[in-house]
């Protein structure tokens, strides 16, 4: 039976929650459809006071200082984790204990062990499971996949992926938990590389071995109070006042190359200290037939290539995603308007309602999320061992 | 005293009512700040059936097919016209009258006289009004309001603008009031026009006089019954079972040269049946000392040259738009995470609330309407008599 | 009788006799073509000094300081012409009437009747006539006209082009030739617009009226000798030792609109003082099922859309120029190596040494510069009348 | 003692025998210097017939079909080898042991053994030599140079470059020795990217270890005559005709991440099956203070990302080249105007006559040839071993 009406509580407050939160709004009006209503119930941070802080500014019912009145919680059917990644696999095994759906942001886990267990966890209970790897979902990268699978440029054979951005490169940045391999994971190829890895995955197939070269530039940060080290910004005049030092264990920047399981070749560039960058995640799929481009940069675009063409009409084209585009439908009547970073969450939280209220499989899910984790994980193995790493995806179906 | 709250009527249900309706539910959530809150009291449209179904898709509480249930209504306190231009000047003086705050789409009026009545009836009343010229609140457009008022740039000499769509192009889209000048008052230099003249009028100063030229490619099309007669997509099968034709007297293309008041020059192309072109909106500032450049199609960038540069690093930089810029502080911390045209709505509905709560002016407002009404008003003569046609800019203040 | 030498003489040793001499003396190699050799007999410029000068470097065998003993002497085929604009007619008519072949810079003259008296007197001789407008024949644009006349982009309905430099926005650039009227003839729109005018005339057609609006930015300019004074670059050491000036009388920017002589329109920007741009010819041409653009800072790009693309696919085609496209043949087996401003010269000069040799026509002749001339005739008129003012087109034929 | 005249001899009549011989041609008018004159008194192709016509398409004053003819003739000065990579070791060592300066094509050689003897005969004879990799000179490349000598981007941190080409994707272009690895030694790594790794070691220093994977897409091409195997254009109709293949033991594609002496990593991704691209070379290098940015297929323009900038006008600058950047004061006096493939030869050329003239050493010369088969050997040793491949930068000096 349709369920009429989703109540989600929110794990976290940062500034990712005022996006799910912007989108949970008003995704009755975007899609106008007959996706079920989304309650606002309840919303979690650290304290009491940042909870009632983030729960004001972001429109939730409720605050909580425990995720487990979330998790546990009667009166809540999706659980939305935002929180740093190694809080994730507690919170959603709880939540799928309980026989909640789940939301959760990317990267699934901060290593594979707690993604395992949350694929584990969601498959016991048959709940929706979604996870946040938004840029998959893209107007512009899901025509990409159409084009793909209609053949328009043939069989695969070269992937490549760059995703840069540069408030690593700061050395004022305080540190925090995405500088610690213990909490992180890892640091760019985790956190921005993870969204790389899955449209590699989503475009051309699972990845079977990886080789890597990290580095870490900024090798010792201050530490900050909480609220401090989560800031992107630079020059913050509080930052002077610090004066104790902590170690960066995770990479600023690792380039991988990658083999795919039927043998297409593919590299990625990971950065988060790529000076003149700002979250310019770009790829291109080589085919035997043609080729595609794609720069968030201009994320309204798509450059498609084919080798139909004329030889003297040969060229990319440079095609303006609009109405008659995947997951851009609803986003006005010609094409051209342009859509954003907020809208990205429309796309996704349209997905994960209207799976739930289907009783079907949301995509990417966290089979996806553990298969990126794992890819991740044999980064960060290979560029400590010098050698092919063996990316071992055997989820626990 | 500050208002609370504010109570809003929209006065329309098209694809633009989508945009403003998604802007007020969301504002709160947006700005995290002490403005008032928002209420989407009632819409209006032409039928009980229409105006049913807006309400229903956009989220407001009760519909109304007689906007003076709008206008003269105890329980509304702001009007929101999106109504076909031929609409707004009636709607608009009501609402003035019933001692209503205004905001309305552009451009504000489809003739000059009607725009100075509007003008006329706000300032009796003394209420806040403003028009949608959404693109100069735009963040890379209000920057460039910024460098060139602290001089970045120099002295200005020229200005040029394009704004390019292409869905005129297509002979088979039906009629609509877009292509009467009796009920738009322009083709292309009022509809998109009036967006790149508030712009000039915006970063150069008032325009005294123009000379344009004006084409219509397309002089007859196929008489729709209404809804139809809005849609913008190509191709529509029922478009094939229409046999009775209209006259189009209104411009497809109009190119325009322009003096602003201090003796700058400038020029103007206004074109939507350009192919290859969607909502393309262009332009660039000329100085002395430096130039601005900014396309709509890579919304998220300003191009700034500066002679200030040393000769061999001289060159315009790509600035990519984030939270140190005007309006694009509460989309995120970090620039280049990307704004769409649904964010434009924010940051001209926030601008509107903020307005009505301080019980100041609002900017771009029903004066700078009727300026750009006057500009249209001007080419138009222009083309027709083809002149230097003065305009005269006597706003009723 | 085909002719198995051309002997040229060089009238002027400025700039663009070095890309003429370069282009001379590797033609033979470029093409490997059954090309008559070409041979550099004589350089002229107005001192025994700056002629033996210019012959040496640009590699003459002779030099002289009376252009007469190139276009009366004996062993002198063709007559070609870098002079400033004024002197263009004189030496032109005098090599007619000596049975000279003649390459003319653009503009052809500095006023339309001296042009005109340049056509009548190469008509009477029925000598091969050439205007030196290489962008028509660069190998992008030369593909354009290819498209159009194939019918690629359907009927014209619009063109569009800007030809942008900022080598007079800096004050200090001292008095020439080029900011006098009595000598350029006109500023921006007849040095640079000339060419733009020919591409727009090239591609859609005679243009049969005109309207301009014009300024002169730098009134005043320091008074230089003759070397000093044609020199492009800036904060030059020399200039601070100066102190009378001269006024400039011609446009340093020209906005014009025109009507092509089927009734398309057009518009034109002209503008030397145009910060941030360096020798930036761009043009689009739309046509009614597709559209084709231009940019000379992607000089070995065209841009080509076309309205028979599917609808998702949509988007114009960057289509990099190789071997396929006109002219480009002869400058390597693939596309993307990339052609310059020095190849430009060798496309002009072949075309010019091939149509002396079959005894044919060149194209772009010298009616071609007549009617540019022409053009910017009435542009300068129409700047000072305020009005539309009529291009005659009536060659002397 | 200055020599006064240099005389060349080529071995080789491909393709880029013909913009040596432009260059050589032009010498003495591009730059108008004391450079001694050239002369070209030689051309070797392997039969008479097709010597002779070489030598008459080119302009060199006698054909031979023994290239000792050419490395042991008392009126030869200089030795310019454009012939296929195997054969570049006999030729250069020969000439150099005849006392010959000598300038060889890239890549140095087929396999390190042969570089390394090539280098070992040089410094025997001390004579100038100098290797073909023009795009390090390129005023672009050269310019990035200079900005990261002067400290204008910090630290360097990562180093990028792609060179991508689509020739080999095509299945008809038959068999030649550039894909069999007994005559080229590499595919695509050796052929373009040598040309990337030049620049990677000219901007960040010597590379010192190497891993790599590639992948050979097409493996099977059809044997074809000499002329035609050497053709780069498609759907020649001979090709038809052929009906014996033969294997190809070379890369399409590599993609390689290497280590530069300092610790800065660097990847890069060679591949002349790469649908839509056409000679495209680009490259970044990212330091702690700032960013560089190049592309071929822009190649008049450099990005440039300082950090200095103040926050909101943080950006890549693009600037364009002109007469006050390295290598390109000589072609023309206004930037913008843009340069081509003829004019990197001039470049190159100047470089080698001026380094002759003056008995200084040219650069890149052979130990930059040397170093470059070096990086290449490691890669495809790499690729095959599937391990770090050390790079044993030990010339014989």
């Amino acid at each position: 039976m349709k369920q009429s009406t989703i109540r989600v509580g929110l794990v976290g407050s940062g500034f990712v929650a005022k996006f799910h939160s912007l989108a949970y709004n008003n995704l009755a009006l975007v899609y106008n459809s007959t996706l079920p209503a989304v309650e606002r119930i309840r919303l979690f941070d650290v304290t009491t006071e940042l909870a009632a802080e983030g729960a004001a500014q972001f429109g939730w019912q409720e605050a909580t200082d425990d995720w487990r009145n979330i998790t546990r919680a009667d009166d809540i059917d999706l659980v939305d984790i935002v929180a740093p990644n190694y809080a994730h696999a507690e919170i959603a095994v709880d939540a799928a204990r309980h026989g909640k759906h789940i939301f959760c942001e990317k990267p699934l886990a901060h290593d594979v062990a707690s993604a395992r267990q949350m694929v584990e966890a969601v498959f016991q209970t048959g709940c929706t499971h979604q996870v946040g790897f938004v840029y998959r979902m893209w107007p512009a990268v899901a025509f990409a996949k159409e084009l793909i699978d209609t053949g328009k440029i043939g069989r695969i054979i070269h992937f490549h992926s760059r995703f840069l951005h540069d408030y690593g490169l700061d050395p004022s940045l305080p540190m925090s938990w995405r500088f610690e391999s213990q909490k992180a994971g890892a640091g760019s190829i985790g956190d921005i590389g993870s969204h790389a890895i899955d449209i590699g995955r989503y475009l051309v197939g699972d990845i079977v071995r990886v080789f890597a070269q990290s580095r870490t530039f900024v090798k010792k940060r201050l530490i900050a109070p909480p609220g401090l080290s989560n800031a992107f910004r630079r020059g913050d005049s509080e930052i002077e006042q610090l004066s104790e030092y902590g170690t960066v264990d995770v990479d600023d920047a690792t380039d991988m190359l990658v083999e795919f399981e039927d043998g297409t070749m593919g590299n990625f560039e990971t950065n988060w200290a790529a000076a003149g960058h700002e979250n310019e995640l770009s790829f291109e799929v080589s085919g035997e037939r043609g080729a595609i481009k794609f720069s968030w940069r201009h994320a309204n675009e798509l450059l498609v290539h084919s080798a139909d063409d004329p030889e003297n009409l040969n060229g990319f084209r440079t095609v303006i995603i609009g109405p008659m585009h995947p997951n851009a439908e609803s986003f006005g009547p010609v094409p051209g308007l342009g859509m954003g970073y907020t809208d990205a969450f429309y796309i996704a939280m349209r997905q994960m309602v209207e799976s739930i209220s289907r009783g079907k499989a949301a995509s990417p899910n966290f089979i996806d999320g553990l298969k990126a984790c794992e890819v991740v994980d044999a980064a960060v193995r290979s560029s400590d061992s010098g050698k092919w790493e063996e990316v071992n995806h055997n989820p626990p179906l």
